[in-house]
């Protein structure tokens, strides 16, 4: 077998077992690995209208046919669980370590069940897995976790953990792994924590076999060079990290400014990956077999850590007002050793600014730290305030939705689907709104990252201000990157590589005979499989929208001033073009079509 | 003050005292740091003819401007002391963020005098320096060591230590930081060893002033898109490391085989840095701000860690005939544990398997481990056991020279002042050998790596067969390179920066008005200095030679097959050049020209 390695492991945490079960490989290909293989499993096994944070939901980790392998960026796995944020399929994925060494350790997929009566975390070296309390790390940050498990683990173990957050179940929180890794969206850090599991530990020896070595030492060279002779992954990620954004997107005027109420930060300068790689970084922080290597590692006083990225400067740079570079390591610190999503926290704390700014919080829950726009106290504290559930930091821990909602203004909320957006206005990049409002796990960028055509230009460039071409666009770039995402490598590899590309690794790695429309095609069965769960989880078509403030209020200046998202004439188009009809259903066809 | 922070500290082993003395700027200025200021201090303060291994030599480990400040590859410090090995002054220059944090704490430079009565540590945590009992640490290798320190002292605290190899007082034994980065040659962690010092953690939290951030700004700029397009520094280095040298240098026919018997190795392509990509690579593990990022971190078995460089591969590799890159790895792993130099280490594996090829070991030494060319397991153990002084190991501890002799045929090490040559064929390569045989620390590349002109074409393509126009570039390189480890930034930047690059960096940083030739001038400076104290120590000009095989045996096969190094032809220009007359000593004139 190649690229798998055919086995996977069931833990069942109410009844402290674990299990090494076959995979099946004909199953494994048409499902590709990661996010398609783990969404096939949990929609086979969990009833969609379980209690996300109950025991009969699952928590899948699971890692695709090039993770762990030689191929550039091969180090990814994701977390499969139903979202108790936004009630959908959630799969969040994340880089680093721990992915590779699952695979070395001879798995493809972890299944977690059921619910420990107390804290524990799974230890597993090659063969050897043991489920063993944890209640000496309940309640530490991540970072004391890590260090204080490796004490007790294998050497060279890579460690996935929750932080407090999880434990508290937030519905912000992250699974984290080496440290400063993040499966961070969606909240799945709080499935792990209603679970009692702390954290999974992951030593292995073993090789992944591939199909073809020669062939894939060809396509390695081929890829690896695209990547490097790319602008983007060869250039701009490199030097910059993922901030290199920063000025380019305000530049766009489409940087969005306390929580979403202008698109151009004055301040932006100030908080560039520029200006980071000048003052605060320490090093470049590569994950497994990256090329590219944009992973930062920053230092500021006496804090240092991975990060931040350009979404995470924004969260709670922009879009808080905030134009300190340093305050910003340190509330990506605290997300970090918390278990945060920093995305979701930066942009929460901002609504809760708002809130603020409307008159809509009393004093009495602020305990002392004002939540006002630029304040560069506020998005520390109330970063370590959200971890502890501390004051309003305990309603603010599940999201900005549900925050506004308690003061009667969920409109407040720049999230879709309950899930808070990124840092891009779709009011001046209009494929990119259609693409929020139809991610099948609420707001999120890199479901169909359309920056890419509208702005970066790659693979061509699209005008970010017209509608026509948006839904076929949207569309692909949705199924391109949910076969990606399944594949094992990082999405940043499509910024350089093309369908081809990724079918003649799949290829060489696996031993099977797919094409570029056939990357396409597994990526479309992934997404509409996703979509059939979500819908039978009660997450109606009528979810497939924007905040009201992006459809409604004019961008008040900039170069995008005068637009809102125009997604009520793009949406019926990609409905159809997806064959879901005009009510949004995947109709009969279409899913006999991809073999659902 | 900037860029140095006119600090340092001097720690005395034998009085257990730490005090911090303040460092005259302008001193600073015309030493320029790291390697230069440490000499200063060195020559100024330890008589030249000191046993190297008693309490009266001195340790010191010493910073430049540069270091720790946002330059990038600024992270590098150096190693000073008398070399046990060689007799010599030695300065071993080690890059990771040891370097960077010592700067970070406040200080330029350490000075350790004296002795311990017992193993101790020094702990610096910016103000506080306390000199600790090691005793629960001597003995463990270079991981343990770290790992048990990082459980008493500060949080991301850096550890400088020595292994088994140092404790031992191997002449081969390095300092080692963040267990995988040396300070490798000329057997500095013996001097170390022989102080019963074990380590010197340090942690910081300052920042290193620079005099005009504008300026810096601007020249990093400018460096980085030098480096960026540079096809060695944005290339070659990034995409396979140091090893990628493995075929370059092959391919030319002087990749030295067998103890350099020959100078084309067959297996090459089986321990090329392309092969280590493919096969080993976990991740790219940069230093300190480093944009190049050529460190690899690569895994093989159960066994992980940083490295294998290009010297280490060739020196297990190519010179002990075994082309076998997983055994490599291993002997790297094992060095970098016991505190070894790879280069040393495996030459003298080498050297010994010469010994027994020619019937001059007997078995009983040998402990059921063939020293037979072409063991891949020969390198393993024998890198163990020269790091315990086990059985033949004991002897081999002390370098191919003193090993060759005790045999009666010390011909037979290739080495320069008894340290052990790397990687390139003098014979082959005509001003890389009289490079070696000039280096003021003995069998050396990074004094004057005329590889850079004779093989790479960098900043021109010389001819490396002819003889004219070596001698002036070898100084030139030699006084070049000696400023650039004095500054604190890495050898590598040289490939794509010019002398006017490190003057700009050097004045934006301190505050100084240095040109082009100005660098040239620091670096004459230091060269002379070195040598007037390698002089002064008994070295005579007579060492200024090449082991007998490279100068009179041809090379049997290949691109320079027939060709012998012709030093005799290029070393009288090269003494007139440098103002060191027809004996080799430096003239009153150029030494008072010099401002020595």
């Amino acid at each position: 077998m190649y690229g798998y390695h055919g086995k996977y492991l069931r833990i069942n945490l109410t009844e402290g077992t674990c299990k090494v079960e076959n995979l099946d490989l004909e199953l494994a290909k048409k499902w590709v690995g990661g996010r398609g293989l783990g969404t096939k499993f949990f929609v086979d096994e969990v009833d969609p209208l379980v209690d996300a944070l109950s025991p009969e939901n699952k928590l899948i980790a699971v890692t695709g046919p090039m993770t762990g392998t030689t191929a550039p960026t091969g180090g990814r796995y994701m977390v499969v669980t139903k979202s108790p944020l936004t009630g959908t399929i959630a799969s969040s994925n994340s880089g680093g370590y721990w992915g590779a060494e699952l695979k070395f350790a001879g798995y493809d997929m972890i299944i977690v069940e059921g619910k420990s009566d107390k804290p524990v975390y799974v230890m597993i070296e090659d063969e050897k897995v043991e489920i063993r309390d944890a209640s000496h790390v309940w309640g530490k940050v991540t970072s004391d976790t890590t260090r204080t498990l490796m004490k007790e683990i294998p050497e060279k173990s890579r460690v996935m953990t929750i932080g407090p957050a999880g434990e508290k179940q937030s519905l912000m929180a992250a699974v984290m792994n080496e440290e400063s890794r993040a499966a961070g969206r969606s909240g799945v850090g709080a499935v792990m924590g209603s679970k009692n599991l702390k954290a999974v530990t992951v030593r292995g020896t073993k090789k992944v076999a591939v199909a073809n070595e020669e062939e894939l030492k060809e396509v390695i060279k081929t890829c690896n060079t695209k990547i490097r002779e790319n602008g983007v992954t060869g250039q701009g990620l490199p030097a910059y990290g993922t901030a290199v954004l920063v000025n380019i997107i305000n530049e766009n005027g489409a940087f969005p400014v306390n929580n979403f109420q202008s698109s151009q930060f004055p301040g932006a300068e100030n908080i560039s990956g520029e200006l980071l790689a000048e003052k605060y970084l320490v090093k470049k922080d590569p994950c497994y077999r990256c090329p590219i290597a944009c992973g930062r590692y920053t230092k500021v006083d006496d804090i240092e850590g991975g990060g931040p990225e350009y979404e995470t400067i924004w969260a709670f740079g922009g879009d808080c007002g905030v134009d300190d570079m340093g305050a910003i390591i340190k509330a990506n610190y605290w997300c970090n050793e918390m278990g945060l999503d920093t995305i979701s926290t930066g942009t929460t704390i901002a609504a809760a600014m708002e809130l603020n700014q409307k008159g809509l919080l009393k004093d009495e829950n602020l305990g002392g730290v004002p939540l006002e726009f630029g304040s560069a106290e506020a998005i520390v504290e109330w970063t370590k305030k959200i971890g502890m559930r501390e004051g309003l930091g305990d309603k603010m821990a599940d999201g900005s939705y549900r925050l506004c909602d308690a003061f009667g203004v969920p409109e407040l909320s720049m999230s879709v689907k309950k899930q808070e957006l990124p840092a891009y206005d779709p009011r001046g990049i209009q494929g990119q709104g259609l693409s929020y409002a139809t991610s099948n796990r609420g707001g999120c960028h890199v479901r169909g990252y359309m920056i890419s055509p509208e702005i970066l230009g790659l693979p061509e460039k699209l005008d970010r201000f017209a509608l026509e071409d948006k839904a076929p666009w949207t569309k692909i770039f949705q199924d391109f990157t949910a076969f990606i995402d399944s594949s094992g490598l990082c999405l940043f590899t499509s910024f350089a590589m093309g369908a081809p590309d990724y079918a003649a690794m799949f290829n060489a790695i696996v031993g099977a005979e797919l094409d570029g429309n056939g990357v396409l095609e597994a990526g479309e069965r992934i997404y509409n499989l996703e979509r059939v769960f979500n819908l039978a989880a009660g997450i109606t078509p009528a979810e497939d929208t924007l905040p009201k403030r992006l459809l409604e209020d004019e961008i008040p200046e900039g170069p995008s001033k005068g637009l809102v998202n125009q997604l009520s004439k793009m949406l019926p188009e990609y409905y159809e073009l997806r064959g879901w009809g005009t009510d949004g259903v995947p109709s009969k066809e279409r899913k006999d079509q991809l073999g659902l």
